[in-house]
């Protein structure tokens, strides 16, 4: 029985999100159905985090098992080819690369923490060709604020003011943040969270809560009360889907330790 | 009786074309369906060209005529708040300007020349984020003789090498094109083209035969000889239309000349 885990990027704007659907064009789905080709049998991955509709992924990462023949080295360009969309245009889901892993390592459980950062257009007008892919805030943004204020949005803490709530939550809301990154380049202002387990929307809530005080609509000195009040109502806006990005899993805490200075 | 010119940037992928057709998205009927809220009352524009579906355009221009009261300059912010997606997300066409011009200004007929831009990613692998943008060549493209090719498809001559051929074509396969000019920026290569006058498909035909000298597949020398067949067969390949964006329309010759040094 072999393991193998993949690394995917993925454009998300025209999938209804990560997860298996019937009868909707989901990442999972689309995945499942290219490796059942070419591994010959019906094959079911477990990603390491699912993303909600129009989220993207620059290193999303799925596991899955079974008894099949292709090399894992192979994989990559084969189910590359079956996942283009004509001769002369790629897919919007290209695997980095496959390899294969001892029995027992799982793309989520193994997993220590991850990177996600939320890319802003910040200019009154943005092109066209960044609406899938930017939030374009156009209010002037005061990155010196947002930076301060994300320094109180790390730690070992409740972070429920950064959730939006769902009947189905079974589980903690103490989660690991390790580094809020603000990266400012020329209109392109990035978010980069790295942390050992988040809440549903809470990296979306966390940059739409920084934008709020970079625009001045939320005082930032308020960042503290916000982060402690435990009560989503205390935060910003959610900010949109497609300026999201899942952009690395970490499967060992040096790996984690790197991610927080590289992004 | 109102006279205005719209200068227009929009994203090709999900549009039918430029051109009007009943019960398909198409980039004339969406600008026509807002601009005939705003300006309250059945208006129909005159593009300056028609562009296919997946082509996108940076600068394309149209005129239309009629009695209405909203300002110009109010036209621009007023119709990208009707084309948005939804309040968090930008259409996929933008008005960049508006203005009124004189009575009899066409914006096809007017234009004497325009530039198209088309393209590539030259890398073995390409970020799928780029795969509606970019024609992504995988061998690695030798841009000397690229360059050299191109200077043997400008001047005053028949492109009917460069033309896809079709049945209610009429007119002159005679065109003048100013300048081929081509750029290499990392893995992006762009080649601009700017004439007085197009023939269908003669861009991504150009592009394609360029790409085909560049990878090796004909030779360079024979750039002469492709030009003077005066034959479709005689040029390489079609490149595919997520390439192509139409760049800028002139309506001076001053604007023109400008045009063959700016791309």
């Amino acid at each position: 029985m072999r393991n193998v885990l993949i690394r995917i990027e993925y454009d998300g704007t025209a999938f209804y999100g990560w997860q298996r659907q019937p009868g909707r064009r989901t990442v999972q789905g689309e995945l499942e159905r290219v490796l059942s080709v070419l591994c010959g049998g019906n094959i079911t991955i477990d990603g390491t985090g699912r993303t909600d509709a129009g989220v993207h992924a620059l290193g999303q990462c799925a596991t899955f098992s079974g008894e099949f023949s292709i090399p894992a080295d192979r994989i990559p360009r084969a189910a590359n080819g079956l996942l283009a969309e004509n001769r002369m245009k790629q897919g919007d889901i290209r695997i980095l690369s496959a390899e294969d892993v001892p029995a027992g390592f799982h793309a989520r459980k193994s997993a220590v923490g991850k990177t996600y950062i939320y890319r802003i257009y910040n200019a009154k007008n943005m092109p066209v060709f960044l609406r899938n892919y930017r939030y374009n805030v156009k209010k002037q943004l005061n990155t010196d604020a947002m930076i301060k204020a994300a320094s109180f949005f790390t730690g070992t803490r409740d972070y429920s003011s950064f959730m939006t709530a769902s009947d189905d939550f079974r589980g903690s809301t103490v989660k690991t943040v390790h580094a809020v990154n603000i990266r400012e380049e020329g209109r392109d202002i990035s978010i980069a969270v790295t942390g050992s387990g988040f809440l549903y929307n809470m990296v979306r809530i966390m940059a739409g809560t920084l934008v709020d005080i970079g625009t001045g609509r939320i005082p930032a000195d308020r960042a503290v009360e916000i982060a402690a009040a435990c009560d989503r109502s205390a935060a910003g806006h959610t900010a949109p889907a497609q300026g999201l990005y899942m952009a690395e899993v970490y499967f060992s805490t040096d790996d984690l330790v790197k991610g927080t200075e590289k992004y």
